[in-house]
């Protein structure tokens, strides 16, 4: 494959570092390029750290932080970083923001698109993600026919792994070998010091989807794994 | 890819033809070697036409003509054809046919292996098939974890389609771009006298199936593909 | 609709009565005709009242005494009854029964088969019926081609009421008006003196169905109903 | 039966015709009546060939194309045609739309609606069409208690055909055989010219459909079907 | 357990009675408390017989009623009521109606929430309320990690039983033993007389569920239960 | 709950410790018995590290190992360990093992079942023992209906985790907490020495389902947790 061009949207900014620190860092290695776009900073529902004991904190102050932080854990594994601030916890949809997330689908013309589950048991503004890409990856690729818009290639779509993934209804049908950048995802993971204990979390779990991808694929090579669910069929020339 | 070793069961012998035979002929094209593996000859279920007005008629001529047939089919695509002869309407499992079967399978030591549908409303055989490949597939490749005895590294795996897929609880996750090679698929349809009809349905169908892998891909060039469902999880080094 | 023919297979010889007592009703009332075919007499799981305080019983006996009764309780709703005694809890399929059923299948040419659903949580007999029902009837009507054996047109067949549907994976897609009968069905049932209080019970799931069956289709004349799940799809000249 | 009153409600303008025109023809033949309901007219996702190097065009003028072609595509089938005009790419859902979809309904008491499924990986408003109809469906019908409004006997309802079934979660439980009214679906077909490649991929797909019908039933005479996915069980007074 | 604390949602001011009457008493019986939170009042969907032959009757006085009535139906099981009145057939989810939600559990801190089902063929307000408790529960009590505002423990939630199971996903995995408190749900029920024929209908359901509660659990005092939908897993000191 | 008698059924004798020391550990810590009970000794297909370089191996010697292994490791979490060495790779179903089974539990009266995932797409023996003692269990406890044959209360059951839950079509909806017994479990692990580097694996999953036990249940004090599927509903006194 050409070297391709990666779209990662998490619903807070913290989301792509855990769940796909490893699958950008393997796209950029291999000469591909990665945009990581963040609806919301997560200042409410994931930054407790930030505001408590701290009376004279403000709402920009975190927002600001957490954009530095997310930019700089981007840049370990190669990708950049922007962020719609659409507010977290309630995330909610509005023709704005799905007009916005359709320009810059058209405008990146990603090959593959990461984002959250459908169903996350555990988290109100995921599945809205989901839905969001969802209908602007088809709005932004049309319907296959001959339409009256700008359109793409369909991208390849997936989602990355959730915090539970059988009660989220996940299929990890795809297993991707991040072993030769784990210290990349191992550094930009260390940049969220807010959620420290998360780092050795996520490493677990590397080893843990690495030691499936071997009893799955035969490849002793594999030691890290990240698991994700591709949304549509693939197309091969072979088997 | 290094070229690939592909191992097609069917439940009777004529099967392979119309659900991998582009598969195949793909396959061998692109250096890779193909096996079919028959598990009986149909000679009941599907070769009326050969019995029809024909009191003569033996069971022993009746297969060996479907073996030429399947043989001289096989050629046109480039593939091997082989048959445990084991009777069908109904096809049954003895623990002498699968240890047969686990034998070829660590003897072939196949990249892929490709048979029928667990579920299929319309044939008794064809899940039967389905469970002699499954659990061979895992006594030949192991635990995954050291054992006693020889075994082989795990084949990929897929479910060819079936004649009704949405009652077959076929998922088609995987399309295969036939287009180089459909003269040849349909040379070895063509063989297959006894059920001709089957030629233009078949062939319609590889269309629509194309149809549908240009629609998820954007790849214009595709005209026929064949549909299959991969039964284990893709390990990849990219996405 | 031209008088339909009607095969009803249950494990034991009194599971017709509760789960199908109104449509065999239904169908005699008709014009059409119903056998019963059990393929036991459920001496051991479900005759425990014919055994207890009587050392003397026998199986013979046991058996002797539910043919009568499910003849008798056949005759009020209709139909004949027959049984293949191949024994319960557990019943097990033989190649010998299984050429047995297929026989007796060709023979009757039956339209519709209703049996058991194909998991029972409760009741280890209950899918082994179904099991062998869903093969015969296969191999019975063959494979849609061209076979080198008798075959009939592939009857209709259906999954009747478990005991628990929810937990046995049923999915009531068929409800029948057994309104006009459901007298024939309380006659029926109390011949099972046995199980007299199932009696109660099903007359209150008749009613219980017949609320669903109004609610679904407007129809206020519906009193009692039957629910069963078809397992092929409806071929019809209008919707 | 008696004569059949079908509301088919599509997000576009053509869609009815590809995926339910037999079905109308039918229905008509049979002595009943047809009303196709368009949410759009599918000016912006369908229209690309009214728009490709006329830089004059108006979409007033694609809408009032799209509408003629639609009424003569219609009357081949023997059907009415109105559209909403809610605009396309995207579809969205308004009280207002909510309302006027329950208003058609409560004064159309049809006895069959016929629309898309719930969910469609290929197109966004197909989906909206499914959820619109739902609830104006129920909203019409009434929770089956006695209400303070007006309401109708809640109509059967079905999801026509999608263009990839399997991806779509679409179950064709419902085969309709079209072979007597196939001339006239060709017909309408053949007046989407925009589209017109898709004629002979919708008539193969009739043949294949027709062929599954056969199967599935044993008539002989069916050379033509289409299928649905009917969305609530069938209360019937015979099996 | 202590006592525990629970909070009973429903779309409409009678649903809480017909399905969960005595998991209310039950509860109130052990020493907790409960509260029924009404979405509506069901004025327009269920109150047809408060319309019927009064041309002078208001809104305003239905919803009186209905509250007088629902008041003491709780009381007789031991419940507080109270109704955020936002209207039915439809019920429509706002932002503010979803801000509500959230401040009344967090100011309830129930143990455990009970609703309706996420699916519902027959009534469009019962999903509605599903999805407003299923987000609100989760912006009350956070995605577990620590965040920027108040937030409480994950309440235990249930979906209660539908009006037809099958039909609507539900899948009974928690049956509550109601033999204790049964003449309270009965006494309860009488109160809602508008729907009289309702109180015979789930008092045979009772008895059903407890039949189904004996059979799985071989406890034969269970006389009535009901069935209700945990929708996350339990976790335990103890199997 | 007074003191619970628990029985683990393994298909290979160290299957208990990985999947269910803990919950072992519980059972027993709280005044429980449990005893484990392995349908083979795993000889073929787990026991590589006891052949390997060791031509004078015996099949013998390898059961000899592996029973002192597993009787050790048992001991360590209070357990008994019994083994039925109907030899592995495959386990095969007879109707003299299942017999035996049958009797076993007759015999014991367990409160509760612990055993294998119905689906294990990486082993063909766990399946298997599924099978055989969702069998076995209900031959034992009767229909719920007075049967010829002594019978027993049916135990409650459960599958424990797979090595890949999500490709087994496994949904952890119980999470015991462990923490109490961890020490013990890990001594049992550590007596499994053949597969030593599983130690490690299996803690971090236990550290990793106490982490989801804590975000569902708010309980903070779990540190450990093993998660099984029930497959049975709960039937409680309350909430």
């Amino acid at each position: 494959m050409s070297p391709r061009k990666l779209l990662v949207v998490g619903a807070h900014s913290a989301d792509f570092v855990w769940r796909s620190g490893g699958t950008i860092g393997v796209t950029v290695e291999n000469g591909g390029s990665a945009t990581v776009l963040s609806l919301s900073y997560g200042e409410r529902g994931e930054s407790g750290d930030l505001w408590r004991g701290k009376p004279e904190q403000t709402v920009e102050n975190v927002k600001r932080i957490r954009h530095e932080m997310a930019e700089e854990a981007a840049s370990h594994v190669g990708a950049d970083f922007r962020c719609l601030d659409l507010g977290d916890y309630p995330l909610l949809i509005t023709d704005e923001a799905m007009n916005e997330l359709v320009r810059i689908i058209l405008e990146e013309k990603p090959d593959v698109i990461l984002t959250h589950t459908a169903v996350d048991p555990f988290n109100p503004d995921h599945p809205v993600a989901y839905t969001m890409v969802q209908r602007a990856r088809l709005l932004a690729s049309g319907a296959g026919v001959s339409s009256a818009f700008q359109s793409i290639t369909p991208p390849d779509w997936y989602s990355f792994e959730p915090h539970q993934p059988e009660l989220s209804e996940f299929y990890p049908n795809t297993f991707i070998d991040i072993t030769p950048v784990m210290d990349k995802k191992i550094k930009a993971m260390n940049v969220m010091s807010a959620q420290s204990y998360l780092v050795n979390y996520y490493t677990e779990l590397a080893s843990r989807r690495g030691n499936h991808a071997r009893r799955i694929s035969g490849k002793k090579e594999i030691k890290f794994a990240e698991a994700h669910q591709r949304l549509m069929p693939w197309v091969v020339n072979e088997l």
